[in-house]
């Protein structure tokens, strides 16, 4: 196994800087007095955006005022780890941010929303925008709303999310890498799947791979879903034995400065049933038809209308779940999904995963042919290009992976 | 390194169905018309307690009526995995447990607060608590105040904690094994703890072996901590490479079945400075000193005070940032902590790590004196006994770990 660490780039200090201005001047622009953000250990992408902090236990947010002053909100117990790594240089602890085993930690001094508002010189703020809405918890809204009982909190995920949707080059360095490195741990964990060996296992060696190689985190918890648990769109490794005739649905990911790309691969154990080997190579298919439709300019609702009518004429609807395509970049999946609803146009810069899941569901005929149901997905990255077809991001996927039994 | 797995342990039918039983009743007994439980991908302990189902990139809760009724709630896009785990056979998609990228998957039909609370026969509910508040988030509590206008929604952690603070056979068992886990893979790290190698590839190396031996995920982001890192109380493994002269904290922590117990080890890089010997052997004096006040019928308040009138009489309060023990279970830190604030009397069956953390910060005698700031952690998970001192649940710690540098 490789053990040397592959190039791991890194976002810049000028770049956090001026993701901190634009983030200011879109507070500004939309009439907020301030903007909360808030980030937890899963779902950690925006306070990282901004100040390069990445909580565990605790969560965390950042305060932006419309003047461009800010400050990274941290729990208790993470002072000298967010300072070792905040790119915003005001760090201030507030018992909101505690773990959820609620200690009260007697003597540590904090501050409170009122005290810090006050001390920006916002001490009456009348519209508050709160960002990370999906995952923003109670204690800190319920305080808000304590502190600042005459103020508007409302949804501002908008603040973050049209510069997080448009990706620098250096954003791209590390999805590459990223990239690089999953691609290092696909093709260890292709060579060591075997009968007998666990989903669990196996997500083990991959884990060692993306450390090994450079990675700081993984992306995602390693997907190895085996036998039924393959049709799992979202899923968990487990303590199931590889078996001759499985599909495993393979989708790891590493984790590089905050970019989180993946690699989908399904790799068939022994040979592909008729039934998994049609589904297989539709799959395949579907998966290289969507990027032919990545194109600028692209509504991206008709990206997704065009993908929809490709599965129905070619008769797999029953076989899908979801629509073509979702953001690629901090978070696995973030903003935008390509959807028949979606409402803007594919530019350049903007990355997605090609994310081609199918699935045989119980009763139906690709299941009753193989005798269970299973399912696979072929993923991997892009970017739209000022010119022709997205680029892909890590080699593309061509063909069928089977191992010998 | 071991490839074979240990034992893994998991917990009953018969045992969730009846930690249901006893939620309803909770539920009941404070006056509640229903319990809705939410978890995360990080925080993920309330529902799988109650269904086994742990959700990723999507989020879930639990729905608990006072007559036994329940439904698992999840995202789109988890049904049949959540289905191949749920020990709660009705399972219920809702948009409110959608990934945060906010998807709005046209098509897939889900029920609504409104329509299941009908369903159950609960249809104008004028009281529902909320358990999880500390990572409840935004979109399902707006949803339950648009559904319920009429509704109070209030705080009832409580309605779990007061069982989940007891820990059962099969709960301890899941503990043991962990812990076992977590000790195979502290040996094999020690082993191959050496100058060069950076703190994110002996994490890689750790998770290899935790998944080898049978644990189905990392119990917390496994903390190497090097050298000025050392003195995180929370810290993520970074690209530092380790050095002679460092202390390493080591925190390992393997997860079974959803215990999630750790191991803190510090191992000194070659041998220790003077500093770091004092403050080593001053932490395992502490260590064991706290586990001697661990006895079933003291106030935890006291533990807590003891002890920090033990530190402060050796001279060592500027070295300590909180209190020596938080609860152990499903999440690595979970309530209770025993702190000079805390309410209750150990009782037997509580389980709790001694969490034994010292740091010497910029500017204190300690760090002025090895040159730089340092920190350790001495931890290990012990039950409170029906007599005698706290049971060890893992081999004590009882020396100082020097490698060979």
């Amino acid at each position: 196994m490789k053990m040397t660490a592959l190039s791991t780039p890194r976002i810049s200090d000028s770049e956090f800087a001026n993701r901190l201005k634009k983030t200011a001047e879109q507070v500004k622009a939309m009439g907020l007095d301030a903007l909360i953000v808030h980030s937890n250990e899963a779902d950690f992408a925006n306070v990282r955006y901004l100040s390069d902090y990445w909580p565990l236990f605790e969560s965390a947010g950042v305060l932006i005022f419309p003047d461009g002053n800010a400050a990274l909100l941290i729990g208790p117990e993470s002072e000298t780890f967010a300072r070792s790594r905040t790119k915003i240089p005001d760090v201030r602890k507030l018992v909101e941010y505690r773990e959820s085993a609620e200690p009260d930690y007697p003597g540590i001094a904090v501050d409170t929303f009122a005290s810090l508002f006050t001390e920006f010189g916002h001490p009456h703020p009348k519209r508050i925008g709160l960002a990370g809405w999906a995952v923003f918890p109670l204690p800190v809204y319920r305080s808000l709303q304590e502190a600042f009982p005459d103020a508007e909190l409302l949804k501002a995920d908008d603040a973050l999310f049209s510069q997080r949707m448009f990706k620098s080059a250096e954003e791209v360095e590390c999805l590459k890498a990223a990239f690089a490195i999953t691609r290092l741990a696909t093709d260890e964990v292709i060579a060591k799947l075997r009968p007998g060996i666990t989903e669990l296992q196996i997500a083990g060696i991959a884990q060692n791979v993306i450390y090994s190689a450079g990675a700081e985190y993984e992306g995602l918890p390693q997907y190895v879903l085996s036998g039924e648990s393959s049709a799992h769109a979202i899923g968990r490794a487990g303590y199931r034995q590889i078996r001759v005739g499985d599909i495993v649905q393979l989708n790891l990911s590493a984790r590089v400065h905050g970019y989180s790309p993946s690699i989908g691969v399904p790799v068939v154990i022994g040979s592909a049933s008729d039934a998994q080997k049609e589904l297989l190579e539709f799959g395949l298919k579907a998966h290289h038809f969507t990027r032919s439709l990545l194109l600028a300019g692209t509504p991206a609702s008709e990206v997704a209308r065009r993908y929809d009518e490709f599965v129905r004429d070619q008769g797999y609807s029953e076989y899908q779940l979801y629509g073509p395509c979702h953001g690629l970049g901090m978070i696995e999946v973030e903003r935008p999904w390509i959807e028949s609803t979606s409402s803007y146009d594919l530019k350049p810069g903007m990355t997605f995963q090609v994310d081609t899941y199918f699935y045989a569901p119980q009763g139906s005929p690709l299941a009753k042919k193989h005798g269970s149901v299973f399912g696979l997905r072929w993923e991997n990255g892009v970017r739209i290009s000022g010119d022709g077809p997205a680029e892909w991001l890590s080699p593309e996927l061509d063909h069928i992976v089977e191992t010998k039994a």
